[in-house]
């Protein structure tokens, strides 16, 4: 079937779907994006995803282009002229199309663009073996927190793990502690069963999944810690996964090649993916 | 008159010049630019810029979407469409279009966009008065060498000096010494008449301008170092200018409000920009 997107205020065949090459989120990846799952056609999260939206926009003063609500309306619509059951709608707002000047134009409109797609869960050898992760230098800059398109160290550091014929890549700090993967967060669960995670700070996208699991975590009532942790520590914890919109909760069990635990999925991994797909079921009103 | 561009292998309007949404320049900022002086309708210092260009876009692994020559014929297409007699042109190149994913996509054709427009030279007062800057922490990623259309931090920047009333910001490292500009490079004259800008490394992007006036300097037998500065040696500093390739050479003669030597364009910068102009006569042929 055909995609459709919205772009300029029109829903559009997604091959007819372009921008001006003056859009500034073409020129200065001066823009922000959101991802947020679809389970059963319907928006997982989706106050979480556009409140994060709002703060990524009001750190960098791009105005938002439209209310939640009629946001919202897009969004659906998008999810549903592509008949997405399961999968994902992407959003992506730029500062608006100017002549090219680095400061912010005077006069210039938000473009608001958004897309939608099937998404099959992951292939169950994945959850059923857990997935391997290469670790490398983190060379972002010092607003992480901010979702922007400004997203070529992600692309660099997840090309490098494919290379490496790995599924993700955990980006290392100059204190050699672990910030977080190219697209996920990251999570260990230490010898003494205690639960670690970095905190959210200038360092680190707060991901959804990441505070989902973390409300999860406090329910289950369990012990966590939100601090940073070294490769070192990852290697000799008991279990690792990681945590994003599309990947849920995946086991980790291999970094740079050595295995974590016993290098099988967890306990502690396999309770917080059952508990966290619950939760894709309720918010799917399943 | 109506502007031209060259995208996707045809020259536009530039009103009708787009790019697909799945453009990863538009959703990872995966690309590269260069911006080429035009004077007396020719390209100015042309083949140091796409031997950057090349350097550029080898660092990310983006195949060249055409040779030199070709690149040449569709740069001077461009400029003269647009009947660019003094001015710039602008060229960028995108890993290509493909479903959004972090990784490489497996086929895909870089894509290349051309614009160019007329510019007149910097305003009189400006040369005569110089120009003031701002000093901000540097919070971009660890690779400023590669031209990158990855820009947030740039804009951020020049937007905050813009806010304060100067023409640029310098960036200053954790060191606490200055970086660059955030569409330029930085340089000092000592009191002891040394001329001291940072060596070209990682932490910024080696101007074209800044290689020139580094010739030029030779050429004049002048005293120079390649060495970090610290905003307290600039302010200390008998002289301070900016170089970029729309700029030029450009008197520095306040820092965060407080003036630079005497507060007025010093003689090392003066001569520096007279060569200066003398090198862009010369590559255009006058």
């Amino acid at each position: 079937m055909s995609r459709y997107a919205y772009v300029a205020g029109r829903y559009l065949p997604q091959a007819e779907a372009a921008v001006p090459i003056e859009d500034r989120g073409y020129q200065f990846a001066d823009g922000v994006y959101e991802v947020i799952a679809v389970e059963d056609g319907r928006l997982i999260d989706a106050g979480p995803h556009l409140k994060r939206l709002d703060r990524s926009l009001n750190e960098l003063r791009i105005p938002r282009p439209m209310g939640d609500r009629a946001l919202g309306i897009v969004l659906r619509r998008v999810v549903a002229l592509n008949r997405v059951r399961r999968g994902m709608v992407y959003l992506q707002i730029s500062r608006g199309v100017a002549p090219r000047d680095h400061a912010f134009p005077r006069e210039v409109q938000p473009q608001l663009v958004v897309t939608a797609k099937r998404l099959t869960l992951q292939p169950p050898h994945l959850v059923e073996a857990g997935v391997r992760v290469v670790t490398i230098p983190d060379l972002r800059w010092a607003r992480c927190d901010i979702k922007s398109i400004a997203l070529l160290p992600n692309v660099m550091g997840k090309q490098a793990a494919r290379e490496a014929g790995a599924y993700e890549a955990w980006q290392i700090d100059r204190d050699g502690n672990v910030t977080e993967g190219t697209s996920s967060n990251a999570w260990i669960v230490t010898a003494g069963g205690s639960l670690v995670t970095r905190p959210a700070g200038n360092e680190i996208l707060n991901g959804i999944t990441r505070t989902v699991v973390l409300e999860l975590v406090r329910e289950l009532g369990l012990a966590f810690e939100q601090r940073a942790f070294s490769t070192a520590e990852a290697l000799a914890a008991r279990e690792a996964f990681l945590t994003s919109t599309t990947s849920h909760v995946l086991a980790v069990t291999r970094i740079d090649d050595m295995p974590v635990g016993d290098g099988v999925p967890g306990a502690f991994t396999k309770a917080l993916r059952q508990r966290y797909l619950a939760h894709l079921a309720a918010g799917s009103g399943r």
